[in-house]
């Protein structure tokens, strides 16, 4: 990516956001390395992972619309939900990214989805445990995650399923399906 | 029903399941008076609740198969879960049950649903509060189910969530739709 679409980034996203994703693509592309994934749709994918947060006040409901996202249940209610799809849509159309699995990748990277593929996977658990994380149990999250990327996005949806559920929030499907594919993929796997 | 058909049901599940069944018919018509529902069909669905949980072992895909139900992965998965939907099978073709919502709340008493009704919500949380049920957790529900129907089924729910998150075992995405349904009405309503 050019110069002067990273500072567009920047701009759209502020600086604590930039530095956030800056961090997220460090980390997915030192994973991305141990896992063989091209690095250039790792670092696509990562660096325009929040491309839909812009800073200040802004409309996502409106924005979905205007980009003609289908909005689920999930989204209406709880409009933080609709950066990722919203952020794959921003990629294709201001950032010109053509690659399908660089715009799932984005478009998942908040819920994960059922069979992610390594690229989602990298994306998801980066942004989860990138250097500037520190709420309870990132650290488990980390180690099991350079162990086994499979058990540590796992861990991760764990983690997230119970603090949604102790916070009275909504769990977006995708999320439970995605923790049920990797657990029923894990146990079928000789250990 | 009539009583060659309870002692059949008594033969089929054995006198502890039995035993725990009249409970849950116990509890469902207490509910199910205080809510107002047709209490001949919380009686029948509260009696066959669990009538696929044949005593000794039985082989429930194979059953499944036979009663030519699609089976999800979750069910392929965790056989335990085709007694629900095996259940209403049973009922309409052995007890002759041709009531759609009987029906449906043994099909959906394990997992729940989205948008579930009364009689619904009745069966699946008098299974979980019959006087019998003593494990942590169980009298808050209790509390909470008298208190306010939904807010104590979601409590189950969420309790339930938690549970099988911490066993490592699979969550379906019904309980998810069924939890998050009820969060969304409870939160759009004035308090």
């Amino acid at each position: 990516m050019d110069k002067s679409l990273l500072m567009e980034l920047n701009m759209d996203i502020g600086d604590e956001r930039f530095n956030h994703t800056l961090r997220v693509v460090e980390t997915a592309v030192d994973l991305g390395k141990r896992h063989n994934v091209d690095i250039e749709k790792v670092k696509k994918a990562a660096l325009l992972h929040d491309c839909a947060k812009f800073q200040g006040q802004i409309n996502l409901l409106k924005m979905a619309k205007d980009f003609d996202i289908i909005l689920d249940t999930y989204m209406e209610y709880n409009h933080d939900l609709i950066h990722g799809p919203l952020g794959a849509k921003i990629a294709k159309t201001k950032y010109k990214v053509e690659d399908k699995e660089v715009l799932d990748a984005i478009y998942y990277h908040t819920t994960g989805r059922e069979n992610m593929t390594l690229l989602d996977k990298i994306i998801y658990i980066s942004d989860y445990i990138e250097p500037g994380r520190n709420f309870p149990g990132v650290d488990e999250v980390r180690k099991a995650t350079y162990n086994n990327l499979d058990k540590g996005i796992l861990l991760a949806m764990d983690n997230t399923i119970k603090f949604l559920v102790d916070k009275n929030k909504v769990i977006h499907p995708n999320t439970i399906k995605a923790r049920n594919f990797l657990l029923m993929e894990l146990n079928s796997k000789p250990r």
